[in-house]
């Protein structure tokens, strides 16, 4: 878990991992928009229950609509990408419009944290039926304790898998952040799962050589017709596993389905500093190895519909055909 | 150029660039082995090069048929991937075998240095001529005059073709010791080439938004059937422009060609140290981001004939049909 609140919230800077863990205090929502911003809390399920436990402590010290009202908009545009953060937001904003009383808010905001444990548990079990006797999974960045309230999207999927009987999992190191190698390395290293470490570019040949059952990723945004953006890298993997035939999974709760979103063209992609790509810089780590030159750095990409084997989502698992056939649509 | 003889031979130590330019002194084969063991000097053909030029040193202090040829024995041995390395000195063992004067062992091997500055010309002018009007080119590792002792191979092609029409180069960084943001980004800058940096896992979601016209690599070793070995990373970029049908470019000079290794499957793949996956260690650079995990670290792989669009090897052009139909086999 990243977030904890005992006297006051706090959250594990995730820059710092594995090497350091330093849990930062949020002293008020502006503290959850730097954190975001900055990447002391990121995954797309995470920052939406981070912000809502922010607007709760905030609510908490003084129930002021208007002023809750226009935190949650700062909170809201703190990062372009994922939807879950914007779908949490515009929750708790209809809820200060409708005038509750303290009490309703802060059980409205704390249901955003507890619905994100149970999804997950969800989206665990309809995971691991799917792909129940694989062992050996490829993932990318990070989708698990670290990017969600509870067990984690993909990574959650993995390890009720590990559970059933033992997996070998490949980490991407997923540059520039480096959210494998750092994050879903620690956890899988503390939760005792087989973990081998590799280059984002070695993914192809692994599973020329077979040695790769299915991809599992998380997504940050899902638009109607099953495009969905997720880490920058994404794309590739998916490509990569068309060509070898292998299941691509693609794992997340249902706040991160944006049905205004018609397709993956239309989902913002965020881009970054290139410092980020001319070396590492993260936390604790600072380095720079390339010449100071022109960078291209999406932090996302948009992958098609027509590469996802299954979505898996908290309400069930859809095919590729489902997706093609507009069954997202019909979601509530 | 990354060789020097001024009073003695020297190797610019590409593991400490872009950021420091160190040039060491190599006194005797030994310190070669280890430079090239090391990655002080890179690049396949330029290894070969610099194996002959430290071979012609030891033969100007003493010329001892039976010291060269143990001393041709050890450098043939310290990398096991790259071909050029071996064909230079099974050569040069040929040529002591022949009981020839220091003169004539002499000529021979400041001749493999010469061939190879007219190799790369040759296959910069044929892939030139081959891509006229591309514009838009990725590339992966170094191939350019840090890994010859020429223009290079892919990045001599890049080279000639800008010269035609103004290029902008997509960089690979290559992970894991980082070719591309360290030397080939390094040679672009020096050559005012407009340039690009971008993480490995990157190259997909820009040929998908049309960016990329071209993809030129280097080879490691070419099996007679057209397979080749070339740095990690270059499979999942040949699979990535196949999908998007994008002409996949291989440069590199015939002494790449191992005519007695039937395919690629064949080609021993060097595997290396956990630590460079784990981080960065690479001259001056030292930092380590993951904790201490099993690793999965080849330092080339593999790519079938079936990917490649066009070979540019010194003595002429070889298409998919052409490599698929044995014509390899019959060169020589």
């Amino acid at each position: 878990m990243a977030l904890r609140w005992e006297h006051q919230l706090e959250i594990l800077d995730q820059r710092d991992l594995p090497l350091t863990e330093n849990w930062i205090a949020v002293q008020n929502p502006g503290d959850m928009v730097a954190a975001i911003r900055e990447l002391a809390i990121r995954g797309a399920p995470l920052i939406g229950v981070g912000a809502a436990l922010a607007l709760a402590q905030s609510a908490m010290e003084n129930y002021d609509r208007a002023r809750l009202a226009s935190e949650a908009l700062a909170l809201r545009a703190a990062r372009p990408t994922a939807v879950n953060l914007m779908k949490a937001m515009d929750r708790l904003l209809a809820v200060l419009r409708a005038q509750v009383d303290q009490a309703a808010f802060l059980e409205a905001a704390f249901q955003i944290y507890h619905e994100d444990i149970e999804l997950c548990a969800k989206i665990a079990a309809h995971g691991a039926s799917l792909l129940a006797g694989k062992s050996q999974i490829l993932t990318h960045c990070n989708t698990g304790g670290l990017a969600t309230a509870g067990v984690g999207t993909a990574l959650g999927i993995i390890r009720a898998l590990h559970r059933q009987s033992p997996c070998t999992v490949y980490v991407d190191e997923t540059r520039p952040l480096l959210q494998g190698a750092r994050l879903t390395a620690y956890e899988l290293l503390k939760d005792g799962i087989p973990a081998l470490l590799i280059c984002d570019n070695m993914a192809g040949a692994l599973m020329r050589a077979g040695k790769i059952e299915s991809v599992i990723v998380g997504a940050d945004r899902i638009a109607r017709n099953g495009d969905f953006a997720n880490k920058t890298g994404t794309y590739n993997l998916a490509v990569l596993a068309r060509y070898h035939n292998i299941p691509f999974i693609v794992a997340a709760p249902e706040t991160t389905l944006d049905l205004e979103c018609p397709e993956g063209g239309a989902i913002p992609i965020e881009e970054r500093s290139a410092t980020e790509v001319r070396g590492i810089h993260s936390g604790n780590y600072h380095l720079q190895w390339s010449p100071d030159m022109a960078v291209y750095n999406p932090a996302f990409d948009a992958t098609p519909a027509e590469l996802v084997t299954f979505l898996v989502l908290d309400s069930g698992v859809y095919s590729t055909d489902d997706l093609l056939s507009g069954r997202l649509s019909q979601i509530r």
